[in-house]
């Protein structure tokens, strides 16, 4: 029996070329499979088609956004994960969707390999090969662009004497990753770190400098899940959509920064990510009400790590899920509703309101109704500064 | 001889109070002692000769903004130190300064007693008493507000009835406190944290939705000190002042928020730190640029296990020190400059250029001239993935 | 009604005279629970009868072993909780099972106080007190000890004036705790902290130095829990049982150190944990066998705090719920045999099986068979070291 | 000009057929590097002149011992440097010792490679080349046992074809390496792990079941730095040297253990360590007594992280110098004397004395003169507890 390949397909030239050039590189059937993460562009049908036409034996397309906001969005908001305290993983979340999607075509297709399309320097090919060797150990992978010499130059001149059906001429000047999480650009002018990003870079937010009405918005949480804006239901989907949408409009969640790549090197990213900085500000804050000091000052080291695992590519690996398994337990009582303003760049909470609120009126307010006890803080300082008061007269008593 | 205690004065109606009520409850002699941390408002000499007036024995004001600025600020904002993620510690970080003129002028006085005005159910009073408790372990802490009764409406009486110069009627709606790094307010209707903050609240700040022309500053800094702006060369605190000013202006640095006091309860605190949040901000990128990755991801839980030290009233401890052995070393390289836009209360860092930059534009360059070495990967991708690998196929063959 | 006191017995001096002195202090009527956590000694039924001679209203003792072993050991072990890298929190796992049967006492018996017998300055307090508010929030704690004066010298007095039916005269040396889990030693000679322990104050464990032969076990685990030892099923008491005798025989399991407290001052303590050392000895090397590295190495972290926390006395914690989250969600494949060599006080693994290893024999071996690909080294080592040789270029550049 | 190469000479087989190896396939020079780290054996001068013989244009001998013990295994003795809680790092210590002479003897000899002898699977040859990268960053590495096929048969084969003056015949069943600090052995019957060791294995240290007198020593530390045996001055190297030989008398210091190797997999270890153990125990215990709790917490987490990256070849690392700064800073009053009892496999601290001591008698004591004002107590704990407490009745509230 002929052996297959199922390949990562985004419907850009170098993927259409990867096709043919696996196809005459191993002898292999080509299956395509694309994914809707909320990238937006071409229609799917369009792309699934293309890959017919470039030559693969079965060409899958799904709607994958759903599945990615529950599955792969939420557990990143729960956790507030921020790269460097920055990046909510936009495309890191993407690839072990993807990959889940892949290693599913390749068990029910009897493919004994996947390919992807990535280069050799970024995070994205670690994402997609330590994926695929968590969830399907035996699956070989290929990596054509990377290692067997397939550079935009030879992809051009392979689509061109193949006569693929696509566009070899126009090629933008950025390398863009974008889905509902967020878009991601690289490369070019950017890629000289005292250049600033200009209008042109960005599709998800309007300028924030552009004088306009603020937005004010109430997001609900369930138990560490969006499930209202402004009162009415909605899915995980529709909250990041909503969000993009309305934070996008006020210029929310533009970022520019020097990035620490797993492959050692530090490269310059722009990212906007209106709708995931607009849940994630809200989320933080929902939890400064509803979550224990202690859980909560511990839980910034697990999303701190949380973040970087899943940017290492280690979405699929044993930590990963020992630190979801605390992630969701500290969710339990994240509900309540969080008034955000939205405007000039700015998501600000201004507003918190919950039923599993840890905010106790009287034993915070200097006013009238005060019921907390000021006769125990006294024993308490004494004992809390105990430790460094018996070091403190050490040191002195040793003339340091 | 008449024992002496030396009391922490801010020349408002409390610590005012406190001097005769300290000389009735003790017997003792009441030196008070003030200083200028940037807090603005009134004259030093109006403060000193007030004390005078309300019976202290001494009084002492001094200038303590450089030394604020050099010893207090700088090594906060080379840990990034951000309360919560948010808050850059303003109070916690005058209250050690204090403390340690306290204690000085105790020793010069022959002093037995240090004695601060704050109530029971605050952070600061746990930051006064630790620290005296480290530089002076032998000196006794008076807390007359806490635990002497001396509430609020006897303050007033005893004003009135010993007819001490100062004004007894006008009473803010808010607390208030505030230094060169930022400001903190907080009571009042704030303390329904459904409500939002209300322009009157804020004085280091303007309104971010004011339309307004942006402004573009450079910070450069020399191992991780701040020492010029826009080229010229400024100190630590001419730094801090500047943009408080220049980001302030652009509505920079407003933060409201719900926040774990040591104490063990929730508090709703709204904060400005226009100077405190761009430093912070460039300093960070700056870091990114010249900080190697595996220090970079320690020095975030460093940098917060700073800010949790200081914040619960630690600044003397033994770890506090240790932790500011690591930051120090981790300075030595992020010189360089960070070119910030300042508009509608963002400050963002829009360039980037540093002689110790460790960002390698021929190993991030997608164009020509890359040297990236793209045939390490593969053997770098698996190994990597090794672990996870073996632990999913382990996971496979159990059928789990 | 009368109110009622639930008070935590242990049928020794102190408590028996609480129940007179808390009914006389306060009116109300006594309540005595006393729990069987294995500390041996007297039969529970004497204890229980004391109780009611010492005028207490009801006594209830109660079989807590299995659930001790269950809910409060078997967490420790799975965390390797040892604090300071030592001690096995005998005392602190017991104090919260004995404050859950007291607020359930409470509960039942419509009790709205509850008593300890313990003094101001050790770690119980907090424990019985923390716990008491976390699962009975409404419930008021008496401490007589610590809060009413009840020195040991007027418990003696309190005793002969009213004939209570318990020993005044014979005082052992030491302050000794102990439950199935291990046994803790404290006070007399042993304050001296250069004074080494003599062998007298040791109860569960013989001399480590007596000559006499090796003792070999094989401790069988399932997914954490151990469920064999040599073969034959054990419940989890029956297998620190089993251990506490096997390695107490040859004197595994003695600790001696000084211990930072959380009232905030360092004590001398003695402790041995036959059972638990050899537990955790066993239970650590099949962690090291199946469990990935970044999970193992992530969760030294986990259980570090775990230990610091119920030290602490937050064993209800929110904290505490979420670690134990991540700690059960990694020991899903901690199943395998570890043979054990104890003798002459140590208890050393000398051998693994497990179904569920991730050892690999043909990855690891030098020999033939050796499956490792040694060329993919190459790349991986050059990228792993890329970020230091990136930082190092840059030092020698900048001449430092 | 010939180029040249330094080479990583061990005196034994492989290296020694890399001279002519390396000579051949490059046509450079290769320059031989040996040093004494403590390891025993042959003479340096016979090994100097082995590797002539072989064919060497240089050959350097050095006696490294003090420098790896002050530079070296004094670092890691501060860190308290455990890998996985167990392994005192000893391999991983010379290498980056090694690398420094290599790198050195390079730039003195105008060489532009470095050469070693590491195969492809281990940790070792990351430890060599990330350093020599850190090191030398322009300096080219050569690995043939791992990138030119010179497996053990051809290394054979070209020893006895070019009539090299070193045995091919007898071979060890274990792959050993050693030094002052320990010994590490693997392979051989021992890759089965649930085979336990045999006494054959051990060199450094007698079998600890055979009934001997114990020994007992005292060591005293100046600032984290062991100065003193028994009242005696010694120097770094000689306390190790010294413990070696009395703790491996008494058997102590075996190690047995799976461990997680860098390049992604599990391997079985043997390592005997008797100085390194013993001298760790003690310092544990010292810094138990002199470093105040916060610190000692946080500074676990340091060691940890610590001893996984000089495990991982990091020892040139950024984060390494930072975290040295913290231990430095750490070590400033862990002066004192620690009792160790050495005896049957174990070495127990029995007792400690410190000018420095946190421990303070008249706090700890229950006995008369208790200078602990219980008082404080209440207050504390009611505090301390807050957040549980509110948390708990959080939770009450809502049914959870």
């Amino acid at each position: 029996m002929t052996e297959r390949v199922v390949l990562a397909y985004s419907g850009g030239l170098d993927t259409s070329v990867a096709i043919g050039w696996i196809a005459e590189e191993t002898g292999a059937e080509v299956i395509a499979v694309a994914g809707d993460v909320g990238q937006g562009g071409e229609d799917m049908e369009v792309i699934r088609q293309r890959a017919l036409d470039c030559g693969a034996v079965e060409s899958i397309v799904a709607d994958m956004r759903d599945e990615f906001a529950d599955e792969f969005c939420l557990p990143a908001l729960q956790a507030n994960a921020l790269y460097m305290d920055r990046y909510p993983l936009v495309s890191a979340l993407s690839r072990p969707l993807i990959v889940k999607h892949l290693v599913a075509a390749a068990k029910y297709h009897g493919a004994s390999m996947v390919a992807h399309g990535c280069t050799g320097k970024g995070n994205d090919q670690v994402r997609f090969e330590v994926g695929i060797g968590a969830l399907g150990p035996d699956l070989q992978v290929l990596a054509p662009v990377r290692d067997s010499g397939m550079t935009r130059d030879k992809a051009i001149a392979f689509a061109e004497e193949k006569g693929l059906p696509i566009a070899t001429t126009k090629k933008s000047p950025y390398s863009i990753d974008q889905n509902v999480w967020g878009r991601a650009v690289e490369t070019g002018f950017l890629e000289d770190i005292w250049n600033g990003p200009i209008e042109d870079v960005y599709e998800y937010t309007q300028d924030p400098t552009t004088p306009r009405e603020a937005d004010e918005v109430t997001i609900g949480f369930t138990a560490g899940v969006p499930t209202s804006i402004d009162g009415k239901p909605v899915t995980v989907l529709q909250a990041i959509e909503q969000l993009n949408a309305r934070a996008g409009a006020q210029g929310v969640g533009r970022l520019d920064m020097v990035e620490d790549r797993l492959v050692g090197i530090k490269s310059r990213e722009v990212y906007e990510a209106p709708g995931a900085i607009a849940l994630i500000t809200a989320h933080q804050e929902l939890e400064n009400v509803t979550i224990e000091r202690d859980l909560a000052r511990f839980k910034r080291t697990v999303g701190q790590r949380w973040a970087e695992l899943v940017y290492d590519g280690l979405w699929f690996s044993p930590l990963k899920k020992a630190l979801d398994a605390f992630v969701a337990e500290s969710q339990q009582h994240v509900t309540g509703e969080i008034r955000l303003a939205l405007h000039g760049g700015r998501a600000v909470a201004t507003g918190r309101r919950s039923e599993a609120s840890l905010y106790d009126f009287n034993l915070a307010t200097y006013d009238t109704g005060d019921t907390f006890d000021q006769g125990l803080a006294k024993g308490f300082v004494q004992l809390w500064g105990m430790p460094s008061k018996l070091a403190a007269a050490r040191d002195q008593r040793l003339g340091s």
